[in-house]
């Protein structure tokens, strides 16, 4: 289950199957690391993958941004603190934020918008408001997630002349 | 090497170690994908890994969008065509475009800001400019990707109010 205090908190270690040949973290598997983060998330709201699958229901990514912060090493303590920064009835705007041994600050952050699913129709899946006991464990994490500082990674646009002043001291 | 009439191109199977519990492609594994893509740019502009590791060279993500579009099962052909959008002397702003057989628009696509660099340092990795065999083949790429027609998934911020038109009629 989630911490109220801090959103749902997931946490791993770089695995060695995750890095590159200079042997870190590859970026599509901070990716992934995200994606168990919000997988603990999805627990706390009562939407693990046995209720998933009893109640016909899922959760899709629908956008994911993801801003690269520093480079982590094979073998390294990860934490995900997830939050919830907005929702309506069908959808959860959530922000993550990877955190590493060694590291003050994060080494990565992602802005992520979730739709929830019924998938059980017959045309396939179509897009269905949380049930009542969801939607309140997702106020819950949404209340918890208006209590921390405010979101550094968030509302951003790629672009060149925005990139300038990024990490990397460049 | 890269099809210069239209970017660099990456063919893959959706593999059975990328799918969830329905059978459909994960979202971290599209990055994933995404990921090989982007090698195959790197290789395609004279940066494959053993050049990297000659000339002490890296490339980094720096920033990722994702727009997940379709679900693609397990085995599903999958392509992706790399756009150079813009580029300065040290990053790429790119656009990838992930198609799937049996779909006729695109599965998914991602925006991506890439950053060249120095692994040579003392201090450890430092932006570096392009060398001029590579820049020049940037160039190439980049004149290429502007013949084709304008991205669908640029410039996007992630929020609850722009997203009530997306995808799934909901």
């Amino acid at each position: 289950m989630g911490n109220e205090e801090q959103g749902a908190i997931y946490r791993d270690v770089v695995r060695a199957e995750w890095v590159d040949y200079n042997g870190h973290l590859r970026d599509a598997f901070y990716m992934l690391v995200f994606s168990f983060a919000t997988d603990a998330l999805l627990d706390a709201i009562g939407l693990d993958d046995e209720q998933r699958r009893s109640r016909h229901r899922s959760v899709y990514t629908l956008e994911a941004h993801v801003n690269y912060l520093h480079e982590i090493k094979e073998g390294v303590a990860i934490e995900v603190i997830v939050r919830v920064l907005a929702h309506d009835t069908k959808r959860m705007h959530l922000y993550l934020e990877m955190h590493a041994d060694g590291h003050t600050g994060p080494v990565a952050a992602s802005e992520q918008m979730m739709l929830h699913v019924d998938t059980n129709g017959a045309s396939g899946p179509r897009a269905a408001p949380f049930d009542p006991d969801v939607i309140d464990c997702v106020r819950k994490h949404a209340a918890a997630s208006a209590m921390l500082p405010p979101p550094s990674y968030t509302g951003r646009v790629i672009g060149l002349r925005r990139e300038r002043s990024q990490v990397l001291g460049s």
